[in-house]
């Protein structure tokens, strides 16, 4: 899995979790909706200034967000 | 100080530490040598691949590089 892939599917994971919508995340984030929309997707690299700003409005650590990405890539690479 | 700042004072730091050129970062991590020059001076934002990469290459884990990095951001927030 591409480091890419696995982001989207962990932001997609805590932003459900957070109950909100790609709209209020944009908003809270400082970033464009459509732009979270392509992360989610997998379409976009997230730059480190994105997942700064995505884990801060999602509450968590951005350390806690990129080790749950890399756990995915290895477990997939092992798979 | 901005991520990309802090980033790249980070990255310079390690890769020196490890005693490595950035010739010889940029072919174990397979990026260009420029893109390296341009990320610790601070001037390129690293995507979440790069950052992969680059860790992967200076054989720490991208969640100690991440952390260093945020760690360095709060610090200058607050002086």
């Amino acid at each position: 899995m591409e480091p890419a892939d696995s982001f989207g599917t962990v932001l997609r994971k805590l932003r459900k979790k957070a109950k909100m919508s790609q709209e209020r995340l944009a908003s809270e984030s400082d970033l464009d909706r459509t732009y979270i929309s392509l992360l989610e997707r997998g379409l976009r690299q997230p730059s480190l200034t994105s997942i700064i700003r995505l884990s801060k409005a999602l509450k968590i650590s951005s350390v806690k967000m990129i080790s749950t990405v890399e756990k995915m890539i290895d477990t997939k690479k092992a798979g």
